[in-house]
């Protein structure tokens, strides 16, 4: 079939056109979407800070690099932190974020965090820790122990002992589950860069080609399409290995009669996408189209319910929990009785990180989710052996704009290939 | 210049062929490390628990990907640490080697680490803790505490009062710095695949071109030419740029009398590659070339100083150290007196990690360096504002064989690009 060609057989989507989807983010965007996220540090901090008061603590020191990115705008790559060291740790004070840098990132920490001061620290944190703390002032430190290692806690504890450390967990992940507007435009462009490089790679699949050329070939069309970078590593998954939750693509070739998975996401201007298609290769047995049809029901269900919920939560009721919605989803398969329910969650919140909060799932929390926010909705059936379906979408959700819209436009029903 | 053209103009090396380097590894070549890694491993554990019975410690508990690839098999990509949970902790034992690993991973988990215990875990460590040390049957157990969370510390602390935590440092990194024949024949192969990636480059860089669409355009030809992944993000920096040590690629374009230096790595079969070539884009002026020469001549000095130190070990020398090369390296710039001397070190080892012993520089061990190793010597020089120029090249030092090999083969002359 020639490129973006369509089809549109009984029961089976149309093939998108790349075009169907918005282009890449231009200079303008990414220079606004800088100006948007400078505008809201402070708000970000000052939520921080009241945390903080209430905790009485005086100071935040975090090391995600998510959190530094969100609070003072210095941005290290994933694929960075590693061998970045110090850099990129930071201290917030009542009066100042101070952001940590040795001399291979202090040019681009200052240019980054207008508003940070810039703290000179190569690879000696617990040498510099007694002057970081003395000169901001500060005596009761939280710090992100889920994510400082034992050691440098010990050392940190050592260096000056009158400065108190006190764990903390999840203080600036619950307040990064909300979304600004600005944020949220920047997940639909993930999703559209997303889109667009899968539709744009439909007609190179053909019977012979492997799991590896195509997840190397869909990288390459979301990078050169407006990506920065990618969410995670593509997973391509053909055949039974669909089955496998979690599979790295291998030399195993497209085959007629197969599903095809993807699950695959961009990063762009910081901010994620997620999601999963599974395609098949020439016309599903009957058995296989009802597995997907099932899937995609369970999904519907899961979407249906969201919808109700923010219909009532316009006359004051709660909006429902993650656990409550993951349950809807899981229902539709179980009632059905022919295959078992996915074993994961329905899905997670994303944006700066691939998983953030809010968690649907079965030991999600129970309270109502957070609003504006965004999260992936990703029921599943997999046969071990056999095959494997699971369909992947972001959907924001904003009870105040009385708004659930699905980010992720590919479409969603049974969608053709390689014949 | 058609592609692969050669010049040979006075003082200038020609430009290499693709074809002048070993061709991608093979099937077989990843079967036969694969079963080298197999045979190996026995000796690494055995060399793991000599220490622990040194140390008076009855199992160790690491959670570095590295370690547990090289003490089990079981290999996550780094891009999938973050979202591994719990799954690549191990735990060595006396008698067994345990790998923790959810549902996504067991089936490669039990396919990679054939000898290994695999010990369901689903982020939940603290609750599975006792049952883990109750099965092993241990008390006592070395943690590596540099990358172990403080909170995990506490909680597996408090989950089993009973079992002592010795935090440990470096104990895994000590060893891994000598090298198996296997293991240098992979840095050497991934050597192989980016010195090709970046010969096939050459045609492409003209006037115009950016940094970034360079770095892409390396990557891929790193990726589908041998690569199952870089070693870390390609890094191109044209012109003044070149000067900052740590830099990444933008929209700067390749200017004519202008540098662009490319740093750069692959990896094969887990282990990594890393060099750095710093390229003129037409004639370089007579300073430009004085500095390149400069910076080669503190490369060959540091080379020198090494055969020599590897003839005297012949007669029962200590080999030098790897502070001892750096200052060698560095006395060749500061003796010249004309630019400042590079504020990094000289060189790292690398193998399943990037960075990783030995250290060549100011700070590193007065002790003598290990053997058989492989380190980078990277000497450079930044002149703020102006020019960068850095030439990295991967040795081999093995003194039993009386061997010191230069992995990187592309040439470390001038290479005139662009015109």
């Amino acid at each position: 079939m020639a490129p973006g060609a369509r089809t549109t057989a009984l029961g089976q989507a149309a093939w998108p056109h790349p075009a169907d989807f918005a282009a890449p983010p231009t200079r303008a965007d990414l220079d606004r979407w800088d100006e948007a996220d400078r505008a809201a540090r402070p708000a970000r901090v000052a939520r921080l800070r009241a945390r903080m008061e209430e905790a009485g603590v005086d100071a935040y020191f975090g090391v995600r690099r998510e959190h530094m990115r969100y609070l003072t705008g210095f941005a290290l790559a994933e694929t960075e932190v590693a061998s970045a060291g110090d850099s990129g740790k930071f201290l917030i004070t009542a009066e100042e974020s101070i952001c940590l840098a040795d001399s291979r990132y202090t040019i681009q920490a200052s240019r980054e965090a207008p508003e940070a001061r810039v703290f000179d620290c190569y690879r000696a944190l617990a040498d510099r820790w007694p002057d970081l703390v003395a000169e901001a002032g500060v005596r009761r430190v939280a710090v992100e122990a889920g994510f400082v290692s034992h050691a440098t806690w010990e050392r940190l504890a050592a260096a000056a002992p009158a400065v108190e450390l006190v764990p903390v967990d999840g203080w600036v992940e619950a307040d990064r589950q909300t979304k600004e507007p600005e944020e949220l435009e920047r997940v639909a462009a993930a999703c559209a860069v997303a889109d667009r490089a899968l539709a744009s790679l439909l007609p190179s699949i053909r019977p012979g080609v492997t799991e590896a050329e195509l997840a190397l070939d869909l990288e390459w069309r979301m990078r050169t399409g407006g990506a920065e970078a990618l969410a995670f590593d593509v997973a391509c998954l053909a055949g039974a290995e669909a089955a496998l939750p979690h599979g790295s693509p291998g030399a195993r070739p497209v085959t007629p009669g197969a599903v095809l998975l993807f699950d695959f996401g961009a990063q762009v201007a910081g901010y994620r996408s997620d999601m999963t298609r599974t395609l098949f290769v020439g016309d599903p047995t009957e058995r296989d189209r009802a597995v997907f049809e099932l899937v995609a029901a369970s999904q519907r269900a899961a979407i249906g319910a969201l919808e109700a919920g923010l219909a009532v939560s316009r006359h004051g009721a709660p909006l429902p929990s993650g656990q409550s919605i993951d349950a809807v989803s899981r229902e539709v398969i179980e009632a059905d009785g022919r295959w078992p329910v996915f074993g994961h969650g329905l899905g997670h919140g994303i944006g700066l990180a691939t998983h953030e909060l809010p968690t649907l799932g079965p030991r999600a929390a129970e309270t109502p989710l957070p609003s504006p926010t965004v999260f992936s909705i990703e029921p599943g059936i997999y046969l071990e052996g056999e095959i494997g379906v699971r369909i992947e979408d972001l959907a924001v959700l904003d009870a105040a704009a009385g708004r659930l819209e699905r980010l992720t436009r590919f479409p969603s029903g049974v969608v053709i290939v390689g014949t």
